[in-house]
């Protein structure tokens, strides 16, 4: 299967859209080193530099005096390349044309080998040591780049007047290096409108009718951080079976769209997915293309000498240990390093177990260093230079690490890799005052992880913050060769996937106050300034959330019920957060942009919003069902709700774009019982009480049918005392009694706190209470027998009937109705009522039993409009909108 | 001055703007009684009968069979009148003329007396007895709209194929009578996109290039409430600041403007401002104008037989007592009758005491009847007919309804205006088995009023759903003549007004389930359908929030500052709708909704947050204050702050538009020591604490310039201990102390709950704490002496240097600290750490004094990662997050 790129033309929006494109992402700018002051090496005269950061960008959408028209009047900039170029280059030349194309509506022509006829403007892209056509720049003075030589991913992007004979100007992207050149070259498709997220995320490609370069020369410096990378694991069963329906297998169609996006965000390293799988092995192809590419590749900490795991069980025979099997196993070794042959890699040495497990007990220090000696052989012997020409790295992962503490140590130049704990805490980092090491050191983090106390998989639980604190930690300890970070899946970690390889280009321009600027600005590359902010306090905070327990984790008992309504607090924190979304879901520029946001926002916010609430209705179902208390049966049916959405959620993601990303959300995440994750999702168990309120062992699981209720009039569970208060909001009845011709009225947003409940008609005749009066019924859990007060909050109406006053009555369970007067002069006067629009009314009551009583407010003469009711259990209170409602208010 | 109505073109923003014009305020809609089924009189096949609610109107921006063309390709059909039609609707036709120019883009001609030649369509509007038009129409068959005779202000628009020879279409907007003519061309107005508010709230005209007009016939019945109507008044120094500068007088010129908003809101009926001031008498054109209009005309309450109370003090002579100077008085009212002549007026009967106060104490019952007795003689002799064919109203206001309490009655035909408390709480109601009156009821109701116990008068405080359960009461009890709102200064009463209208028009259709529906679709109708909900929200909230508590009555003592932290709960409500208005406020339309946004939701939301911030911290200040605290200082600062916020925001009403609204938020509201408002703002006292800490009585206004502090580090006050627990989040310190070379840094967002401290550079050496190390300081209140546990919530770091742990140190006050190694194993193990994603490690502490202390914290390894502090002062808390922050926070 074939994915076509689309672009996309939103004539009436193009105006508000395009100018987000000339702010993206400074920070990322700012990362890239790029010199903001004066350029060194510039011919031009200083009025004419613009300063880099003019508008963020030096992409314009305007003509402007020497503007270099890359894209303008329907005809754009022919790419031209040198016939020796690189063949990475030219690929990567081809996606910027495609690129020009999406944005302008016109794909400019990729011309190598030759200056194009009658084509004033050209784009000139190169490397300094393969185009002929940039040293003719240099050679004749008009391109003076000379300092770029020997860097390390360097480039510069500078327009030129009159290059060459009959071409007015030319934009020139120049790399020290191939990925130099390739990085400038993705950086200009940023700048014009192209999120490195277009396809992996689906985020729209802005539309823009003109593109202009503005004047001088635009330098990005070498990354702070030589070898940046991602590592695909535990792939199954979401990517793998992802990559299974839409490529067939882990071929090399399926890693180019993993180069290509690694190289526009500026990194240049993987670890291919090795569950069951090898990239060298599956597609003979695919290790070619990523050095065509320059792609770096590599194996994970436990797969030596360029062979994935799963090629032992493959073509290995024997034990995989080395006491005992080392002719096979240096074979098989061997065979790596030859298929490796020139193509820029990173060679894992050392061993572990098989499988990534320890190594048997047998294994000892001096064997590991045998095994080091004699792999550094192989490849000295293979590639015929000394070992330490080809870059290795020495994964200090679990028990490793003990045989480094233990004085272990291997040659100079091998990296050494350190590691973090899997979740995110680095084990391990060099004294700032250790001897400098030629290999260097590198850290091996975790976004994703199989393994105790439990898997972590599903979805981003990352927050930004923290990864920045911890590689922070491990830049200034000088861990500064190599950074690769475990993604799982590749999605749903796109946000923190940017972050780690932005920060790793360039730790310096990112310091801890500039996180949340840099959260807004990766936003609005997605979404358009005008959503950064919303967007970015979105992703801040669900991240947040499933930092404080990884969803895997969660269960009933995570959070508090009753002491600091902490179930409440966390419940209410996500909702506040869905509402967020569902308002800013309406609010996109267009609909194009529906399938990022449910990708990158919604179905983050939502899922969590909704496993959390799962979760908080299974805690409330226990605590009714242990006290045989009916309102357990709607807590258990709002679990499993909650259960069916969570896979409705899924399925949403999965159908999106006619199942563009079948599959990636398959993870399982609800049922775990240990640290492996369960097989199918398992819905926890809830408890059903039958009406006799006294049995609460008929335990139900989701899979059964919801059982239909006796009672249907509960709308609300029981009020717990809290403080020596039990408060609630009128219209949070747990049952209406209506009298013949009458029906309780629920006048919405009514109230100083909340909506209010008054008898309708109002026109009806007073009445005192009887056994088929109208009335109100709330349960309350009493923590102690004793005396109450009941406060019944009522507007100021006034006896405008000329009844003598407005009564309402008050009764707990089965006692008799006391009558209430709300304009009886000791609840205060006419002047206090309106200054504090409420009437406070009360009365008091005595109650034996502590637990669960039901009480009962009657009306008694209609227009009275009750809107909470406070009960008294102490020292009564005195705050002007009395106490908040009290926790299982649902 | 005069304004001049602009139309708006945005082209690229039109084709979504217009979508919501097509579908605006379909429960005013509702409310109109509009027949939704089938017609009885169409001329039309079922299937050609549009459903009416179809997109919410009967107009569409796209071409349909047997649509009429109102504007397209550029021309809009003219209006057409007959010769004889009254002036009125010829005048409101222009309105409409220019309202169809203003959508457009292009103004239709108006013509009347004759068919234009060439106009293949036309809009015929008029009088169902003065239009020959519509009369040749009824008796050609071709309108059949026999049953509209004889109704009150009902109408019908209704397309008519081939009308007149030469005519294709007409577009039939007909009244039973003038303002049902009226009522029809304004409601076609609203239905292509002008807000009745276009004007007055500066409300934009949505841009549409073509309208056209389903074919069908559609009713509007007759109101269910006869006179629906405003009070202007209290009217100083807002209102007629304002109408002094842009009209040099309350002149016919400004009326003109109020009986156009009348009108377009479908009401009837005014009593126009008399504070000091005379419609009928400051410009004798007035009462024409209004009569021309169709604006029934009233004197308010106590102003009897059409002269305005000032008018005594230009013309009358000796006291306004009957029983002393019957003579005079009856010859001043005749004058008032005589000048109201056959001008359509609902003219006071009574008497109050001058300037609306109660009567003498020898006034009586037998006097006032002789009084009405008399008056309603001079009506007769006037006009020379009964008294009873001249509409009279008597009204039970405040005294005189006790009059009607002993007995007092007035003839049949005369309304009786029953009132509200001035408060919005109705006084008295008939009972619903009352024999009916001819004259039948009304109600008096109050969005503003100058009295006890306080002044409201400055900002809208009504919450609709108190006007509809009010109203609803009244209706329900056959109060159905004649309702009237006290509106002040019209502005900022938009919302309400159009409520009150809206629902008097037909109570039937608005039913309380139907009111967060009404919200939005008003909302709607002003700022679009995409931000119809939170407008919505916005609007519900911030009436409830001033309706708290009118801002007038405001003070420190309001809230509670410890007890339920009731002041940061109103502060924390206000600032979340803060910030929603300022989200929404960046998400608008386009530019030129800013300045309706403002009036209508940017300036009562902010400036009352702001009041509610400024009372919070004068109550914070006290506190601190009363306790010889330094914080008390930064709070008296925050007073002031807030205090010149207020007038900027005032500032910035009235400067928007070069000043069109200059004036109308002049309304002084800080600083009432009685019911009557203060001639100047006047900031609340506050007091400052000098460097001893000992004295707290120099007690400073906002007048004072602001002191400047001796410390200058204090970022936030003292936390409060409650409920066992001070808890602060770490960033929350009050000091911070750095050693040489280091400094505290703020990780923002790192962490569970907030953000998070660490000391930097991440590479100092340990420490133990000593004179100079770096620390941070927190200031707590105690209640009691004792001993405490500190609890350090940390992040899961890990001893990456191996030094045996991540240690910091705590100590209160003076004490020795002690270290604390978070990785010691009594505060869990790296199953539970990273599981809950936090290390909380603790230490115990002892007390001698209660009140306030300060807890340093201290850096001893860095690396550790301070997220949240708690400490318990009692039992321990085990909840998963711990306790949310202490009171007092900043």
């Amino acid at each position: 299967m074939k994915f076509v790129r689309v672009s996309l033309h939103i004539p009436f929006l193009s105006a508000v859209l395009y100018t987000f494109t000339l702010n993206f992402l400074s920070l990322a700018v700012q990362a890239a080193g790029i010199d903001a002051s004066v350029p060194s090496f510039h011919a031009y005269t200083l009025s004419s530099v613009p300063a880099y950061f003019d508008s963020g960008s030096f992409v314009s959408s305007e003509q402007g005096d020497g503007f270099f028209p890359l894209s303008a009047l329907g005809v754009s900039a022919p790419v031209v390349l040198s016939k020796q170029e690189l063949q990475g280059v030219a690929i990567v030349a081809d996606h910027l044309r495609a690129d020009i194309g999406a944005v302008s509506g016109t794909a400019p022509e990729v011309v190598q080998g030759a200056i194009p006829d009658n084509a004033p403007y050209i784009v000139v892209v190169g490397t300094l040591e393969h185009s002929d056509l940039i040293q003719q720049l240099i050679a004749s003075g008009k391109l003076q780049v000379d300092d770029l030589s020997g860097k390390w991913e360097a480039s510069v992007t500078q327009v030129v007047e009159a290059p060459f004979s009959g071409v007015r100007q030319a934009l020139v992207i120049v790399g020290s290096d191939k990925r130099g050149a390739i990085y400038g070259m993705f950086d200009l498709s940023r700048k014009i409108g192209v999120s490195p997220w277009y396809w992996w995320a689906d985020v729209p490609v802005r539309h823009a009718d003109n593109l202009y370069i503005k004047p001088g020369s635009y330098r990005m410096e070498s990354p702070k951080v030589q070898y940046r990378g991602i590592f695909i694991n535990d792939e199954a069963p979401a990517l793998s079976g992802w990559v299974y329906e839409k490529f067939g297998e882990f071929n090399k169609d399926f890693y180019e769209k993993v180069y290509e996006l690694i190289l526009r965000l500026r990194g240049n390293y993987l670890w291919p997915a090795m569950w069951g799988r090898s990239l060298f092995d599956d597609d003979s192809q695919s290790d070619d293309l990523a050095d065509v590419y320059g792609i770096v590749l590599g194996t994970s900490h436990h797969e030596p000498l360029m062979r994935a795991h799963v090629e032992w069980q493959r073509y290995g025979s024997g034990p995989w240990d080395y006491s005992k099997n080392a002719q096979v196993l240096s074979r098989f070794w061997r065979e790596g390093v030859e298929r490796m042959g020139a193509k820029e890699s990173i060679v894992t040495i050392g061993m572990r177990g098989d499988g990534d497990e320890p190594m048997s007990e047998e294994s000892n220090i001096a064997l590991l260093e045998q095994i080091v000696a004699d792999q550094r052989d192989i490849i000295a012997d293979v590639t015929g230079e000394p070992a330490e020409k080809t870059p290795q790295m020495w994964a200090l992962y679990k028990e490793v690490q003990d045989y480094y503490d233990k004085g272990m140590r291997v040659p100079d130049d091998v990296t050494l890799l350190l590691c973090d704990d899997n979740w995110g805490n680095i084990r391990k980092l060099p004294p700032v005052d250790a001897q400098a090491r030629s290999g260097g050191y590198g850290i091996y983090y975790h976004f994703d992880y199989v393994g105790g106390p439990r898997n972590y998989k599903w979805i981003n639980t990352v927050q930004i913050s923290r990864v920045w604190e911890q590689m922070h930690l491990a830049y200034e300890h000088n861990v500064r060769k190599l950074w690769i970070v475990n993604v799982g899946d590749i999605k749903p970690m796109e946000y923190p996937i940017s972050f780690f390889l932005d920060y790793a280009w360039n730790p310096d321009a990112i310091q801890a106050k500039d996180l949340p600027a840099y959260a807004e600005r990766w936003a609005a590359e997605q979404f358009g300034e005008t959503l950064a902010a919303p967007v970015a306090h979105m992703l801040t905070e669900y991240t947040r959330f499933n930092s404080r327990r990884k969803p895997e984790m969660l269960n009933a008992k995570t959070y508090a019920l009753k002491e600091g309504r902490e179930w409440n607090r966390v419940e209410n924190d996500y909702k506040a957060l869905q509402r967020e979304a569902e308002s800013v879901s309406a609010q996109l520029p267009s609909p194009d942009f529906a399938d990022a946001y449910y990708q990158l926002i919604s179905y983050p916010v939502m899922a969590g919003s909704n496993l959390n609430e799962m979760y908080a209705a299974v805690a409330r179902n226990r605590f009714f069902a242990k006290r045989g208390m009916l309102e357990a049966n709607a807590q258990a049916d709002r679990v499993k709700t909650a259960f069916a959405k969570d896979a409705d959620l899924s399925e949403a993601y999965h159908s999106m774009k006619q199942g563009k990303w079948h599959h990636m959300m398959a993870q399982t995440h609800i049922g775990y019982i240990n640290w492996q994750e369960p097989e199918a999702q398992v819905c926890p168990e809830v408890a059903y009480v039958d009406e006799s309120g006294t049995s609460a062992d008929n335990v139900a699981t989701c899979v059964e049918q919801p059982v239909t209720l006796p009672i249907t009039e509960i709308q609300t569970g029981v009020f717990i005392e809290q403080n020596g208060f039990i408060t609630m909001e009128a219209p949070h009845f747990s049952r209406k009694i209506e009298a013949k011709g009458q029906r309780w009225l629920v006048v919405p947003d009514l109230g100083r706190t909340g909506s209010a409940v008054t008898i309708t008609p109002v026109t009806v005749a007073s009445q005192l209470p009887g056994e088929d009066s109208s009335r109100l019924q709330y349960r309350v859990y009493l923590n102690e027998p004793g005396t109450v007060t009941v406060n019944v909050y009522v507007s100021p109406t006034l006896d405008y009937e000329d009844r003598g006053g407005l009564r309402y009555a008050v009764s707990f369970d089965g006692e008799t109705p006391q009558v209430v007067n709300i304009h009886d002069e000791s609840f205060g006067n006419w002047d206090q009522w309106v200054g504090e629009n409420i009437i406070k009314p009360r009365s008091v009551h005595h109650l034996s039993d502590s637990g669960v009583h039901t009480l009962n407010i009657w009306s008694v003469d209609p227009g009275v409009v009750f809107q909470k009711i406070v009960i008294e259990t102490g020292e009564p209170t005195d705050t002007y909108l009395g106490p908040q409602e009290s926790p299982i208010s649902q």
